[in-house]
């Protein structure tokens, strides 16, 4: 790594070293637009072990540069502030110890001054260092900083869902965003099951352009027929589940999952509440009233599994969904709406949502796909190590960069989790 | 249920009845003879959560019976004990309350004798039943004895895994059975690599005979090449994972796993401890010295994992390890044998200790097959709920009747769990 | 110890020898009957982390005259098992490691036999040693004789209140004692408050006699004037405190009780249930109606002192009980009554129920008296270093063997335990 | 309350107001002073259940005014912000239901800036009150609001105690106060016991002035002959004991403090570390080397009482202290010194130390006095209901105003608590 090899053929061209800084500086810059709206105040508390504050978001993404591109790639760089590896790591076990997770919200220092000022510092070497790196290294250093891009995006969306899960905490109940509404006009199309025959299909990524070791290689796989929902459960749906019992019913649920129901309480999706006027839901605007049509959010596997269960139907593999949304075009309410809240359906297209709104939950277990393998060192680490006990979600969210999703992108969580915006789709056999 | 319906064509032969009574007689007596070798006092001890008491096994096996043939079938059947109804129910959430799980150890009474009352109580009703049982009952009545047979012999194995823990848990390190070696001679013949060929291949249970809701239905899957082990991973192979430091790499490690080897401290399998002499293993006959060529048993699906990649492996998927497996014998160190423990391969065949033994784990999370449906009503709950968070394991152990296994037999347990006796063998893509 | 210096002077009387022979005897059968009535299986169970197995109580009784009489008193003494050690000391830290005290109830074996087999072995060696121990060990040997058969009467109501708890935690709520009714007629005296005037005082343990060393030194203390309940306060009257919201109103408890009052949804005192037809408890002879004029029992020390606030009293200091006390003959309802229940007052004395019936609080906190000093050694483990968190209880109860109290006699609990048969009576200021 | 009864005689002098209206002014600019050196962020963080965060604090204080002030006084009062009752309530049961205290880190809003203008509201309206209230009504307003400032400047030595927590958290070692030394010259003088006869003596508040009600009635005691130490144990002093193997000898613990070392791995006093060089310690000035003549802080009762043994001495009783200090001068090394740090003695005194530098263990559980009644309403939450579970600690600290120090005041912490500035002087036995 930095070896210098400067033969004429390996020259790195102005337009990649320009279109690289280009996005470097947009995505960064976005980065700090969202906590624009913020309080200092905010920055600094974890609602629950797994949110990260604010400021810590900010900090980690710019530690992930300096780390797997300043320190290799710029002779004699002295880090920042040598502490900030042991505080700002998240997961790297290969790289150093680590401040513990579930600590990050007492550390009120570095301030948020301090990591901006962090921020800038490193944001100036990386493109001091985009402009004028050897060729020898552009390879391995641009296929860096675009990983350092994805992972930043991926932290966006961190980000925002941690900061509503604090918010949604204070009794204030205070809002991120007081502009005006969220929603936007829809049609709050029927539900329809659309029928997809099976049969030896392929799935995974196909280049070009950049995705997560964990999305290929890409492989053969066998579908039964299906039929996939063509939207979202919505609110409305999902308040007839409730209505019914369906948080009463051991026999609806996943032994786990009952378990959950059980131990937490739970009675509704995460940040529901009953108002006068009926279901009220925490946003990033406060707590406003549910609006009906829109997908449902912030549930977790188990109460996914539980309501698809209760409609006679089932989630979707994620092989189904992949397969089914194969020449879905990838547009949809995304980060760039600015609505941060999910919205009804509309459109024509036999799979409305597939994109934006919520990540989906799929009833496949996050596994290594035929032929997989963890790479070596430290960046190995990404996703692989995570491929025990989580279900692959799909799609992307309102909290998710448009740059960022694909078709063949798999999300992960841990089947209880709700702080994510995530809904879901039913599928049943058959056509 | 239980409406008379006879007509001359629906008379059950007396083969039937006879054949019926005599499987009963021969399961509910292996329970009584796996019990004779302990103490009252051991009967009674719960040493973890995961644990029940033996005696807790010898009712609610008897329960099962009671609640699923005798109280429907029987007109007029008033329960042995009403109360044990609440105190030996396990999970069966539409049969109504039950005592917590993790309490099962405070319960001093009924005792062993008035346990073996109730058995004996309800094997001679049961026994008049299949004498008696007019025709028009039968199907449904002999499918829930058989149910009820096997469920026992599920609670067979678990009632050895669990009295070995409570064993485990003493520090005079008491034997089970104090007979001779439980080896056997072997060969532990080398490793060989067997290479499968792919495609679309077929798997899940295929009749007659009985089998589990979980194995079926019978469908297509595509695999790619690859290769399996011709068998199992010995204590010696896993003894230089020790010795290579293993335990302290957290590269080799499932996130999930290295914060359970943090957790808990794990330095080697469960059991094992370093004497004078080297490696011991307490086991059914007490703590002895491994044997190097016997498969290494109960590890974690974390330390399988780690241990794979560290041989620069992986684990078989399911389907994998049962098409391998198509034609392999059912035959092996079961529990019938006697030894009670893991012996070293023989054979000549190209995959041996396929069966008995241990339980080999597979990379598989516990799903669905495709089509699969839970059945309707309380025996509904018997597999399909349990589809998450667990990893399948295949092929029986030293612990398992060989009447209890086939090649479809999806046995599962969450994966930071030890106490079955569970190993694992190695595979790769390719040929 | 042990060394011979055998002159006249020092020889040991006969009937020393055989006053104590007898004393030992005795204690030592009374803890056999009282775990005649018991199951094998009642032996086993340790139903919280306070409570120990029933065999445990006999062995560590066991272990006690093992360790501190035969081992340094018999030379050559060969312990009867070196492993009994580990498992049956309780906190002599001196003395070595011990088994943890919560998993004491994971002990299946020793078994009941083996254990009665243990303690048959030390009584024969101890029975020989006090036939023939030389004049020069005579005195510290019948010292600690002596302390052991106390520790062993202390036992005798620990294994009382362990089993009393264990059968309680079982939904067939099994009876101890099937035998006819505890109660005794009674009068149920009228509640006075008896004035008794102030001063400088004495109290403490004043000889001759055995007396543990928590109760000297005799000392002066200051009193004020102050009333004192002639009994203590009833179940009847108990039964109006939670009738008129006692345990819903956090303005009459303790800072520390009215957390334990939210985290454990304390209503009523431990061992009570609704039944149809009112209040029932649970006893020795299994879930009985609530007598109304009998003493509350098995409240912690909250429970009393938010009462007492209630009443417009408080409780008694310790100073106070004994003070009051010192002239109260020494008789009750001892574990010799064996009604194994308390039973109302009955008497014309100024102070009844003042010994057995239920230990009562006071609201001394357990303190070393002026001038107390622990003993060095293992053997000074005995009380001194409980002297924190704890407060005193006096006078004994149902399951006190009557020739263990004395009126200096300072019990002492944990002010949220509630397992222990105790009760209170109230104090005013003033006369 | 509030009722108008304007009489002649119960004029309020002006004098009467303006030196209240003073007291107030300065009280709270005090908290607000404090406060100056920190950033926003750390006003938000809890570090650990005990820990309020900076601004909560700052809160809190306030509401105390508002809701005991002006909600009874001020006819038509509105909160400030109703919510604020339900954020701000520390353990008023009666006043209503309140936030969860462990809790209070989660809440980033009301901001720094928001609370303080809830500080400055309420300051003008309790200012206006004081200068306006009705005569009748001054007696109870003008207590309160004593009473308030009382608990203000309790929270300023919380607010440090707490801040001094939330920083040494921080792996950055951040200094509250980066101006110059702390210490000051001092002559170390050596240990004398001093002789004090005993007798019967009173202690408790003697007016005029503020007391606590905990500090009386004023009482007669009995105290035998004992000697107290001149000065506290110094850290000097501490570390021989560390060195000498203290925290590995159960015997010299008491069983509870023995289980503290144990399960948190005490090994010295809290914000002690090795660093070359020797023993540092976090203080307010970062992280220092100990000065060894200093008094040792951040210990626990059980470290205090551990210390005592193993230096053959023991703890003072609260009687003890308090008498022997009855003529002792209150001054010394408090809050306004602004060393933010324990001093080594200085002095001729036959007593040093006594007040300020730290709060200073006895051996006494926290008990009412005799003839101490619990006022009726919330503020009778204030003293009474802490009493039981904590010991009593004496004579204030470098975080206390010394205005608010009395020889009477009783301070109260849990016996495993170390984040108070609290160490000890020794006591023994006799003349």
């Amino acid at each position: 790594m930095g070896n210098l090899s400067s033969s004429e053929e390996t020259r790195v061209s102005e337009f990649a070293r320009a279109s690289l800084d280009r996005q470097f500086a947009e995505v960064r810059k976005q980065t700090m637009s969202l906590v624009l709206p913020l309080e200092v105040e905010d920055f600094v508390v974890q609602s629950m072990p797994d949110v990260s504050p604010t400021k810590w978001h900010m900090a980690h993404t710019t530690w992930f540069f300096e780390t797997f591109v300043l320190t290799p790639f710029v002779a004699g760089y002295k880090p920042y502030n040598p502490q900030y590896g042991f505080l700002f790591n998240s997961y790297y076990l290969q790289v150093g110890q680590m401040h513990a997770r579930e600590r990050r919200g007492v550390l009120s220092r570095p301030t948020v001054s301090e990591i901006t000022a962090y921020r800038l510092s490193v944001d100036e070497c990386i493109r001091g260092l985009l402009a004028n790196a050897p060729a020898a290294d552009w390879e391995e250093l641009s296929r860096r900083v675009v990983l350092g891009l994805h992972h930043e995006q991926q932290h966006q969306e961190l980000l925002l869902m941690d900061i509503k899960h604090v918010l949604s905490c204070n009794p204030l109940k205070p809002a991120y965003d007081r502009s005006g509404d969220s929603s936007s006009a829809g049609q709050d199309p029927s539900l329809v099951m659309q029928a997809v025959a099976g049969g030896v299909v392929e799935i995974g990524f196909q280049g070009p352009g950049f995705a997560f070791d964990n999305e290929g290689p890409r492989h053969q796989t066998l579908l039964e027929d299906f039929r996939i929902a063509n939207r979202c459960v919505t609110n409305g749906e999902f308040s007839e589940f409730i209505a019914d019992g369906g948080y009463e019913k051991p026999e609806l649920w996943l032994s786990d999952g009952w378990a959950q129901v059980v131990a937490n309480g739970w009675q509704t999706p995460l940040y529901w509440q009953k108002e006068a006027g009926g279901w009220h839901e925490f946003g990033m605007r406060g707590l406003l009233p549910i609006i009906a049509a829109a997908p449902v959010a912030h549930v977790s596997y188990y109460e996914a599994d539980a309501y698809a269960r209760w409609a006679g139907a089932r989630l979707p593999t994620e092989a189904e969904w992949e397969y089914a949304n194969c020449a879905t075009k990838v547009s949809g309410n995304f980060l760039e709406s600015g609505a941060l809240h999910p919205r009804m359906a509309a459109g024509e297209e036999p799979l409305l949502q597939s994109f934006g709104d919520v990540w989906e939950f799929t009833q496949s277990s996050y596994s290594p796909y035929p032929g997989f393998r963890i790479s070596e060192g430290a960046l190995g680490e990404y996703n692989g190590k995570f491929m025990s006990g989580q279900v692959v979600t799909r799609g992307g969210s309102c909290f998710t960069p448009k740059s960022h999703i694909r078709v063949s992108y798999r999300n992960f969580f841990k089947p209880h989790q709700r702080w994510c915006v995530q809904g879901f789709r039913l599928a049943m056999d058959g056509c």
